[in-house]
């Protein structure tokens, strides 16, 4: 808890892989009065994670993060056994950020066997990602469900940078009644614009280089738009034309939305989310902003 | 609540129609360390539904009915518009059998306008019933899920005779971790062994009186397991004889199953649930009964 009356002492931060136990520390602290709030992740911490987790310290009592590679959101051609890992330079992370606490719960804890139960989320779900990784959404609409059965915290904090992520689980939590407000947070960025992500840790050099032209025509399309350009059209035309001088940045797409939403916009009349996905090398990239 | 202290006084119930006001109630009954029992229906209430009343009534300090009849577990050939429906009978029934809150409320209140996410319980859910009502347990899934992220209840109450429906809820709640324990109760029956259902309402006077051989038929099976046959093949062949005597019965399946599963059994070698779906007339009835 965040009421450390000695400002010397480091707070304890209490590591936890039983949802049991897990669920009666946040009901406890709720009965006595605290808010929860509460930072899924896959583990493998950057900057991005950290600012969910000061984000949800400086709202709530108490601050819960979960680290689980939740293997139901990788779709059979995506190595999850790749996806990158230190738990104890993670769990020194949080501990240095004030987290109260951290679930890492195994596979068999948070799957039983014959687990066969899922959260489909609809249409939002099924466009731009949801095309390339047709099971992705579903895992993580379930995994998301079933964290916050067993921390039901009062807010969870989400990374703008997953956008479509963001409006399939506020989407769930909205239809399903569940009783828990959302909180988008900024996109962290390296020092050239790209989007911290755990698998920029995949990229060679020269990959990390050019990575960061998806920043660049990102952020092109807002210059672009603010020059007056109303035509989705031209500014995806102007952001590949830049893309193109990062050969080892294949596009996979580029959408104008409208917030809050993955309806496409035919004309920038007002604040718009441009979202891209490319593939780097081996590496699979995304990243949004908002223009207009 | 229950701990009245005068019995001559009838306890007052609350009938609420806001998901947020009946979610607070729950919730100040809990931080109180009363428990609180659900007992979801959709009206039409008979001795079945107070049955489960009673049992919620004797486990919780208070309890919560819902009464909603749910548009998306009828498909398009099912006349929900046809549903038997008597709120006023209703709320006497349940003020009667001492319920403390009933949550009746409208369709705009249980689902947002372009509701997308769905709740889909996977095997269990695609026999039997399943298979006849394509949609129904994915309706039934998602409001159960939506009505006890409402009303957050410590014990949930169902009926043996959805037999399916209580394996499909048991497997939601395991699967997504949803903090409820649930309660199976048996089935109420009319004196010739009907199974009490709303849908019995439909039936006319002649198609009631034949509509008891479905009990009569699941009796057989039991005579003739006590009696030491052993095949459900043979079971099944003589249920379907004695269905024959009843000429508006038009069986749709016999399944012998292991019991908490829908895995079929080859042999009886033990206590096994058969369970059972006739048409009678325009009326669709199920029933099921432990054998062996």
């Amino acid at each position: 808890m965040n009421g450390n009356t000695n400002p010397a002492s480091q707070p304890t931060m209490q590591v936890i892989s039983s949802g049991d136990e897990l669920r009666r520390s946040v009901r406890d602290a709720q009965r006595s009065g605290l808010s929860v709030g509460l930072v899924p992740t896959m583990g493998a911490l950057h900057r991005g994670h950290l600012s969910l987790l000061d984000a949800a310290r400086a709202e709530c009592n108490e601050t819960v993060a979960t680290i689980f590679v939740n293997p139901t959101q990788f779709g059979p051609s995506e190595d999850i056994d790749k996806y990158p890992c230190d738990l104890e330079s993670d769990l020194q992370l949080l501990r240095q950020h004030g987290c109260d606490l951290v679930f890492v719960p195994s596979v068999a804890e948070m799957y039983l066997p014959g687990h066969d139960t899922w959260v489909e989320v609809g249409e939002v779900a099924n466009c731009l990602e949801g095309l390339v990784r047709p099971i992705h959404f579903r895992g993580v609409a379930t995994i998301v469900l079933k964290l916050l059965m067993i921390a039901p915290a009062d807010h969870i904090y989400l990374g703008q940078k997953d956008y479509q992520q963001t409006l399939i689980i506020q989407k769930m939590i909205a239809d399903l009644n569940i009783p828990v407000t959302v909180r988008i947070c900024p996109t962290a960025r390296e020092s050239d614009g790209l989007a911290m992500s755990s698998r920029n840790s995949y990229l060679n050099a020269e990959e990390r280089q050019q990575a960061g032209a998806l920043f660049e025509s990102l952020q092109l399309a807002e210059r672009v738009a603010v020059a007056g350009e109303r035509d989705p059209r031209v500014l995806a035309s102007r952001m590949r034309q830049q893309l193109a001088t990062a050969p080892l940045v294949e596009l996979e797409y580029i959408a104008f939305v409208a917030p809050g939403s993955i309806t496409p916009v035919e004309r920038i009349d007002g604040p718009t989310v441009v979202a891209i996905a490319a593939q780097v090398g081996q590496t699979r990239l995304i990243d949004n902003s908002l223009i207009g």
